[in-house]
């Protein structure tokens, strides 16, 4: 009784005080004149309360509801950043990796601090690539080199390795006023650009790196924005598409979105292992050319979230495909050291380009990117990271120094432990043989545990898990019985979230649901990472294969 | 009479290799679609080199140039990003802090390093506020936390003051796997944020500081581009307009052209030592409703490039006027300890707010931005930063984290960083002492040598600057004579521009014209910062009034 007699009014498209754009519709119906939604405010966070409220509020539709007091008086001062008025681009973007689920898994983390009881201890976060977080040691001789130009008085130190030493001299001299404190270039600090052209040389059999055509980047994430945003223009039908994958990391989607670029799917094969196949990639481009202008293509390479590992020949044909089609092919190789498969090898983009001969390697545009956060590393803090740019026009490659100046320079810390992980202790050095070995055994640990992972979910009927043959996770499907389905489309979620939110209550292990990346509509999937060591990933697995278990036959 | 013979086609809008798409306007007379301007190819980098290029190019509006053959073939391939087909916006960007001026310094060096002669030994980069470049000392206290948390093995080290292994034993406890190697929630650690709240309320008298509120981020930079970007939306005239004073910090205008928001320049005057006026501001945005709508408001304070240090009675009738206007208020207080002026005083925006009571403190929307890189710290390698956010709507908050998800996590060693500097060596521990030794030197030798800078400036005549009472730079008025303008003018650069180059290429010094700043139109000014140390900067201003001189009496 009382609800009715409240008057509502819809503000739209301005903030209130700019009485002159104002468009206000007084309607007793509350429905939303952006959506068409009736009562709107019943699925608010304000619905409960809306009797008592008194400011302005908003609906799930994005729409602005601002209660009139019964003479008609619109209170005088409204918010001037509200869902309605922001950014609608942004509000496009999604990032499941640290989305709901993870906000949850915070959430329960604090109860079980407060005392709260749980089926469970603790929460396992294997929804992220956070190698440190789940054990893994950082590399000594890293951690020694970054502390000697932090705190360069340690170089007095005798406990340091003489080549750490050097290292950090090296760093120290090449940084303004020897400190790691100054600003960089904005392209990054040369002699690491040297170091990182240098790797790449000796990663590809020799084919020359240029340092000029080297970027630093705070992470890759940052190159692999700052490429697309060079990218991204035109409007409605000549507007940029870029070619995702699906599976996909999303920052790719989060990033298309926040830029309004059009996102182009391609699917990866799941029956034949997440391959790549090119007939797929051609059906994508053709559809998307009667809506947008399709100009750069995506590749992550070992996959994430999917972890196949290209072939030579699929590279090669991905390759003459951006050639055909006059694509600018983009390079996600983040997990270059991460491949664990047997007859599995990593090949970069660039010398598969360059080993294809002039025809393609003097004209194909193609950016690479690479990052301190995973392989052996997994020094994600940092935020270090380097992309390099192929056949990149001399005056667009101008625009893009230009633009990273504006952010001034990547972090310092991050580059020069880029510059240690281009340029490894060598033979005959001290910290040589402890870095072989940390090394080693990280990326073996890894390959048991990719093996762990695949072998455990596939002794569970309802879930199908391919070879994880690099990265670091593993990204199973999984059957969901159709009244889980039906459950969870009527709470409004996906199924598989509906899935992993369930699994996170009962037995506080947190992973991204298959929705999160893009998945085959009707297929259902997770992705968990195989970072846990091995005793904990194999408590975590078995956890998994008894959760779906119940799950299947409760909703069976 | 060559030249005459080549026909040249202007390619527009797309990659050649998209037919469909390609407009292509045969034309003799090279006049550019675009801008209008006839033969621009002669003002082109590829002009004197016309005869023999046969490639694309483009000229300094912004056009392709290609070169067709006699018979009119066009080439197969072109490239997918080129100046005519990259983002619009990204070429709309400029930032002089790291112009040509800079380039032309870098290239400088080099050619010292090769043996060039020159009449001088070093280029001095006076052109950035880069305090360790310049030679200022890290805090020991902050460098020793920092190298325990990379390196926690030095835990052990009985060298370290007890106070430096406690905080870094918080610290790495903060950090995932106790490592700061680690991702770290998106918003920042969270005991870090914690710090950051109470350093606010011990600075602002007790006035309630959230933790839910500061946002940790990449150097200030990022936190200001983050919000601009939430900020900013509509089409035509009800596109987001941001105020920014004139002269401004280059980040400013940078991201609002990348994000495609109308700038909206108020003047800062000049003669009453660059303070604000509120009847320019209400100018400013008067005008500016007629074709945008304003939002947002900034204000950098301390000022930056101009020093002026506003009275809080400036500060409180700026809020007066936001509040009125309905602006979401910006305040730029990374110089908030850089204060050296007499009579001068630091006040933070959201202290003011909330002195004026609830009125105000309740409803005015306000993000402040902070960061390790100025005061006395001067860590700019580092990229630490946070900003708090007041009176955000909650679902634009959660809007917020959202978006800065989708990057993982500031640096961590930046976060660390700010830690230390928002919460430093209290008294009775053992790093007080030197902590504060090393922070009263560096600020008390900035506080002379920013009034050395005035004093020495002020005896050139044609160079008139105001007193620098905060911030890092002075930012002198120069007067050119005509002849040097006209002069400037035909060769198609901003005099101050022309000034500054000729100071460069004469003396080795980097500065940063007035025109990068923005500046009254006829008016001509530099950048320049107080950070070289006492003697050099005198040897660097007495420099400086020399050329003066002597570029005056050349012109006259």
């Amino acid at each position: 009784m009382l609800l009715r007699r409240i008057i509502w009014v819809v503000a739209r498209g301005r903030s209130p005080l700019c009485d002159s754009a104002t468009v206000i519709y007084p309607t007793r119906q509350l429905k939303c004149a952006g959506c068409g939604m009736v009562n709107p405010s019943l699925q608010s966070p304000h619905s409960s309360s809306s009797r008592t409220f008194s400011g302005l509020s908003t609906t799930r539709c994005g729409l602005i509801y601002r209660k009139m007091s019964e003479n008609g008086a619109v209170p005088r001062r409204g918010k001037v950043l509200t869902l309605d008025t922001m950014n609608a681009s942004v509000k496009k973007v999604e990032y499941a990796v640290r989305g709901p689920i993870v906000q949850r898994a915070v959430q329960i983390e604090k109860e079980l601090k407060e005392g709260v009881k749980k089926p469970f201890d603790e929460v396992i976060k294997a929804n992220i690539g956070d190698a440190h977080a789940m054990g893994q040691r950082p590399i000594t001789f890293f951690r020694q080199v970054l502390a000697l130009c932090t705190y360069p008085e340690l170089l007095d130190d005798n406990t340091f390795p003489e080549d750490t030493k050097n290292r950090a001299r090296r760093i120290l001299q090449a940084c303004g006023g020897n400190s790691i404190g100054a600003y960089s270039a904005s392209q990054g600090i040369e002699c690491i650009r040297q170091d990182v052209a240098r790797y790449i040389e000796r990663r590809d059999g020799g084919i020359p790196s240029d340092p000029d055509n080297i970027y630093l980047s705070t992470g890759a994430s940052d190159g692999i924005v700052t490429i697309l945003k060079l990218l991204v223009a035109g409007e409605g039908r000549t507007r940029t598409g870029v070619m995702i994958s699906i599976p996909q990391y999303p920052l790719y989607s989060a990033a298309l979105a926040e830029l309004g670029a059009v996102q182009i799917n391609y699917y990866l094969n799941e029956e034949k292992c997440w391959s790549l196949d090119i007939s797929e990639l051609k059906r994508a481009v053709e559809a998307a050319r009667q809506h947008c202008n399709p100009r750069v293509l995506c590749i992550i390479n070992p996959g994430n979230p999917t972890g196949q590992v290209q072939s030579r020949q699929c590279i090669e044909d991905v390759i003459r495909f951006a050639a055909k089609e006059g694509l600018f092919l983009m390079a996600d190789e983040v997990y270059q050291d991460n491949v664990y498969a047997e007859g599995c090898q990593f090949h970069s983009f660039k010398k598969v380009l360059f080993e294809m001969g002039p025809e393609y390697s003097s004209t194909v545009e193609l950016a690479s990117f690479h990052s301190t956060s995973k392989c052996y590393m997994g020094e994600c803090g940092f935020r270090g990271g380097y992309m390099e740019v192929i056949n990149m026009d001399p005056d667009v490659k101008a625009q893009l120094t230009k633009l990273v100046s504006v952010r001034l320079c990547p972090p310092v810390p991050g580059q020069a432990l880029m510059d240690l992980v281009v340029n490894p202790p060598q033979p005959g050095e001290p910290s040589y043989a402890t870095f072989i070995k940390e090394r080693t055994a990280t990326l073996r640990a890894l390959a048991e545990k990719a093996k762990m992972t695949e072998e455990i979910l596939n002794t569970v009927p309802g879930i199908s898990c391919n070879p994880v043959q690099g990265a670091m996770y593993s990204f199973p499907r999984i059957s969901l019985p159709e009244r889980a389905v039906q459950e969870a489309k009527a709470k409004g979620v996906a199924p598989d979230m509906f899935y992993c939110m369930k699994l996170l209550e009962e037995t506080g292990i947190c992973l991204v649901p298959g929705s999160g990346f893009g998945q085959k509509d009707g297929t259902f999937h997770f992705r968990m990472t195989i970072l846990p060591s091995a005793d904990k990933l194999k408590v975590l697995l078995n956890k998994v294969k008894e959760f779906h278990q119940r799950f299947t036959q409760q909703y069976s």
